[in-house]
């Protein structure tokens, strides 16, 4: 099994019918633990690993920012060759007690702390994450410069097709940061991730642009974050708006083509 | 919020500026319970919930078949007004015991029962399904007639650009069921789901078609229900298509434009 971004693997193309080597998104799970604890696995695209922990860690409220770890390494486990498994440290005085880790494996498989209905999902975000106070707003000159902004920083996808990507703009359009996945959520992860392991979170100074469709999940780690402008290439979810527009979130939809949609905040 | 595969909340259009209702797919959570005991929560398209649940149930081991459900209802909670519970009571003699049960926790958040590596997570797929014996397989004709025969089912998606579908296929290229989702695992689930719920699985008799990608995890369900061809809209992943020629599915990707590759099984 491949531990780079992709991997070349057989296959046969039609209607040439020729068998040759294709590039393919590699997906490989990644382990997280605290203090030798299971958290979480993730299916995700090898490489900056350490940005995805500190990111999904940060973004799922099992930390508040990067002074909560002291030491976050990969374990060396002869059962694992591949190195597909994480352990944080945290630092002295800041405890993880049993309900707040048992949150943070609910959240993790379910986006959800309480599986009733969206309002009370809404609810427990902003109970970790109250409405953004006065927050930056971008202007659609700048909204409309991303995608071409993105695409150009892109490489692997151009290659295999099957990567999601996320990334970190500043409000004069230049690019911070770009992360792929197989995963568009552990994309976000490792983009936020790389902030906060520089001890630069939150995230409030940027605009952070993801590939594809802006679910619930994402519009809550960009509010955990603290980011204040979300755009997507695709369509949002009902869910994705209500906590957009519940947080002050500026949640931007269908960005290609010279076009978008601004869902909130509401006039 | 809504219940309704859609919900119409208000946007603002670019570069017309004017504010109006947007189509937005809706996106609630759904709590799975096993006798009482929860199991899982889901971010999912409301509709359909029962054969969610049934299939998410059959395609991560948890039931091996609908002998083994009594029962699957809504449960009738104050605390949840808009019924996105679900309780399953299983048939007399069927135990899930506390490992199976924590097994299907896992696998639902991570897709995964070891988290090591690719090659262990593959193991442990075909250790709840054997690699199939003599599976159908797909003509390029029928597989070239699909996406067009997908789309003309299609109706939601049109509508608000956020939806996933997956749908059944006999080999005479005739449709069976499509079903959409926020997310493409439910849809898939919910057409594997409904077979399960008419006492006709596994689905060895079909072909799977998914908008998007392929990832790992759809062939895990793909295999699970022992169907012996997916096809994908888009590209795969490397540890999909490792699954699938382990496990002697046909795996289809970039299934669009009158072309696709196939990754296995190979010569």
């Amino acid at each position: 099994m491949a531990q780079g971004p992709h991997t070349d693997l057989p296959r046969q193309a039609w209607p040439e019918q020729a068998w040759g080597q294709d590039r393919v998104v590699t997906e490989e799970p990644l382990a997280l633990r605290v203090e030798g604890r299971p958290l979480a696995v993730t299916m995700r695209t090898p490489g900056h690993d350490e940005d995805l922990a500190a990111g999904f860690l940060y973004t799922e409220g099992v930390i508040d920012g990067w002074d909560d770890v002291a030491a976050l390494a990969k374990v060396r486990d002869p059962l694992d060759p591949q190195d597909n498994t994480l352990d944080v440290r945290l630092a002295a005085g800041v405890d993880l007690d049993d309900g707040r880790f048992a949150s943070a494996q609910r959240a993790f498989y379910a986006s959800s702390s309480c599986g009733l209905c969206g309002k009370a999902t809404i609810e427990s975000v902003l109970q970790g994450a109250p409405p953004l106070v006065d927050p930056r707003r971008a202007s659609p000159e700048l909204l409309l410069s991303l995608p071409q902004a993105m695409r150009a920083a892109q490489d692997t996808f151009e290659r295999t097709g099957g990567l999601h990507a996320a990334a970190l703009f500043d409000f004069d359009g230049g690019l911070e940061v770009l992360r792929e996945d197989v995963g568009r959520h552990n994309a976000v992860d490792k983009v936020l991730g790389w902030r906060l392991r520089q001890d630069r979170a939150p995230v409030d100074d940027r605009v952070l642009l993801v590939s594809g469709r802006a679910g619930f999940e994402l519009v809550q780690k960009a509010v955990m974050a603290q980011v204040p402008v979300l755009a997507a290439v695709g369509a949002p979810s009902s869910l994705a708006v209500e906590l957009a527009v519940e947080s002050g979130l500026q949640l931007v939809g269908f960005l290609r083509d010279g076009r978008f949609n601004v869902y909130g905040p509401r006039p």
